[in-house]
């Protein structure tokens, strides 16, 4: 028997919980799942008394966190990441596995020569971004490189959206499929990609206005704004040398736009407090961050003028459409402008009960292979059941819960801080998730251009 | 005799010894001057000997700190305003007073009931801003206060500036008098006003942006930009209800739009490291902060595209003027941007031996009285003798010394943390640095208009 343990059941977990029940008894499990609200869990287990148990647990509580892991062989960690720390820890002090789907930072590479000692696996990087991103661009990667190819451009983008029957008449087509504090501050510092080979910086101000379109055959049509540090993945990819290496999130259009007139009017500021008060109306709000009026025209235009857009933009009607230049008040006292954009948006883009969510994910690759150069895109979509099983849910869940298959397995042979670029990690998963689940990649390749410098080589 | 301790004697000390060595005998003092570097000054106190000494001192050396301050009465600190509290401490610890021309910080602020309890006086905010903008600002609220006049607005700018003979064909008319990482930084964080009782913010980005035009009869038009706080002022100059309070930072027209430009850039960010070899020429790291060429236009070009600006606007024509767009190499390995702008600014911005700088201050009322509106406008223009004794240092070192002198003389009876704020305090100052030194506030008066609501109420 193999104890597992689940910490944190948040929205996310749904499907990672259904899948580790779903295999219960074939795998010879015992799972506990540890969580600040473990009431709810109790009907859902309730069919697998003897083998599956739901248990109160806050994470400011290091005894009980200590006992449980003690109890355990292997913690799977859906907590926020910031305490992973603390729960590697723990794992060390008592000799247990760590499986979670949260980047494998500084902070938790420096457990990778101690836990390597101790024989235990830490798998980080096993949900969806990251997770799914590295499964899927590795097998393209080596299948490019057997053929002789070589890679020119990697570009790798990822969006938690909405599936096109439920973006509603929300001009946004977005709504909330995690954390909303992360959305308020996302790109926030200055991005770094590297094209052409030359080393690029989007300061925070630029980096919702410069975007690029893609599109998904049956889905429409995408924008993609970059994200903080592309820099990083490409020795993580062996593309050490690449001209070319950008990772970015994916909005529907026009939404980075508006984006950036909210950036700009700076309501996504979490640097100070504005010492409002929580009945301040939003148009009030507004007016704090424009210049006095010299003339009698209405707030939106004003705003527009500030902003350098037309007053009827389509920018405009997305922040009228949150009610930016309306009386409700901000509700907040004393609050950052990022913490009453926050409390705005979390009503705004409420996930409904019907609403299917929808998570798409893409890389397009340039490389070139005798004289010819190719362009090869691989597409993920994936569509939510309903609220509870979203396809975030889904797609962060279940390469985590069959990650941690394997290991229990005994068919995970690395230790230490381990992230899926190891074939025998990835390839089984892949085939899982498209076989029981229909996650699947769809690939199109593209002959670019003949190279022409490649073809004046042939011609001496 | 009274035994001064002068921390510091780095360029802006200048008048505040000549100031101090004048006095020498007159008010029985005896002179330590604690430096880094003491040897340029042996010369100078050399006439002085058996009263001045110039003495080696390090600021991380506690137990020499503690000796020399134990040795003294008073303690002047023209060191970094960082190390004052420190400074405060040792005060605090041998029963020694202080003087500064730094802000009373929270941190500062926190010593005020100790002090006070010892019978000790902290003078701080006793330089030019702060210090004489206090000085001068409060007989003129005092003024208009006593004639029965109901102060509506307040603005007050200063600049340290060049003096017309000496701005050259530097297109910023700007060179350094002062810490060139704080001119580089200023303004970062967000920038809080009132005006016509409405709160107002200036996001970073914008604030260079929104600008005011002054001018000052004789030396010609100025543009002010608002400073990060404002609002702390209204209960200092017991000005809490006023509907409009700004305090700003004076430049020549045509700096800020410039400046404006660098900020969008990203040139002044200092919080990443670009990963540079000190090779790289600044074309090269402009290009990074830019979108990839589409057409074959000049990166000068590109960068006025970026920038909303036409390719021969002054701001192209002062960023090409600083050698942005050209081969130099920026000099600094792995540097945040702000750190590669500072190093090529203070080479372009280098003021020379024969140069004259300049302080502006002006403040700008408005008030109400018997239903007329008023304005009244008060400015100052120092002009700095040479690059030694410069109008920054005569402005911040004299007020400074004169009321250590007056502390010495037992003419200032406040206890604790105090600012000019206090007319026994700032009369006499405002009095010496006119009649010794021609440092003097002109001021101007209008009629702005009948102020209609009274004139009505006056009609019933």
């Amino acid at each position: 028997m193999t104890r597992l343990l689940l910490l944190g059941a948040g929205r996310s977990a749904s499907s990672l919980i259904q899948y580790l029940l779903a295999h219960l008894t074939t795998e010879d499990w015992h799972l506990t799942i540890a969580d600040v609200n473990p009431e709810p869990l109790h009907a859902q287990l309730a069919s697998f008394a003897e083998r599956a148990q739901a248990v109160a647990f806050e994470i400011g509580q290091q005894e009980r966190l200590h006992e449980l892991v003690a109890g355990h062989d292997v913690v799977i960690s859906m907590l926020p990441a910031l305490f992973h720390p603390v729960v590697a820890k723990a794992c060390l002090a008592h000799g247990k596995h760590l499986a979670t789907a949260s980047y494998a930072t500084e902070e938790i590479r420096a457990f990778d020569a101690e836990a390597r000692a101790a024989g235990l696996t830490f798998l980080m990087e096993c949900g969806l971004d990251p997770g799914l991103d590295h499964m899927s661009a590795l097998p393209m990667i080596e299948e490019i490189r057997a053929a002789g190819g070589q890679l020119t451009s990697f570009k790798s983008y990822c969006g938690g959206l909405m599936a096109p029957d439920s973006e509603g008449d929300n001009p946004w087509r977005y709504k909330f499929t995690w954390n909303p504090r992360n959305v308020v501050l996302a790109g926030q510092g200055t991005a770094k990609y590297i094209e052409h080979g030359h080393p690029r910086f989007i300061p925070y101000q630029h980096l919702f206005r410069r975007i690029e379109t893609l599109g998904v055959p049956g889905y429409g049509q995408f924008e993609g704004y970059a994200n903080r540090d592309s820099l990083s993945y490409r020795p993580l990819y062996g593309l050490e040398n690449i001209p070319t290496m950008l990772r970015g999130t994916l909005r529907r259009p026009g939404y980075c736009a508006a984006w950036a007139a909210l950036v700009s009017l700076g309501l996504t500021d979490d640097s100070y407090h504005l010492g409002n008060a929580a009945s301040l109306p939003w148009s009030e709000l507004m007016e704090s961050f424009l210049p006095p009026a010299v003339t009698a025209t209405s707030l939106a235009e004003r705003v527009a003028a500030q902003l350098n857009l037309a007053p009827e933009s389509e920018e405009i009607a997305r922040l009228a459409w949150l009610g930016l230049f309306g009386a409700e008040p901000v509700g907040l006292p004393d609050a950052t402008p990022a913490q009453l954009l926050e409390k705005l948006l979390t009503a705004k883009w409420q996930l409904q009960p019907h609403d299917h969510d929808m998570i798409v994910m893409q890389h397009l690759l340039e490389y070139e292979q005798e004289g010819m150069t190719y362009q090869q895109t691989s597409s993920l979509v994936v569509v939510g059941d309903d609220a509870t099983h979203t396809a975030m849910a889904k797609t962060v869940g279940l390469p985590l819960a069959m990650a941690v298959r394997r290991l229990t397995q005994g068919l995970v042979p690395h230790r230490g801080v381990v992230i899926p670029v190891h074939t025998d990690l990835y390839e089984p998963i892949l085939a899982e998730l498209d076989a029981d689940y229909g996650i699947q990649f769809v690939e199109e390749r593209h002959t670019l251009t003949r190279n022409v410098m490649a073809s004046a080589a042939q011609q001496q």
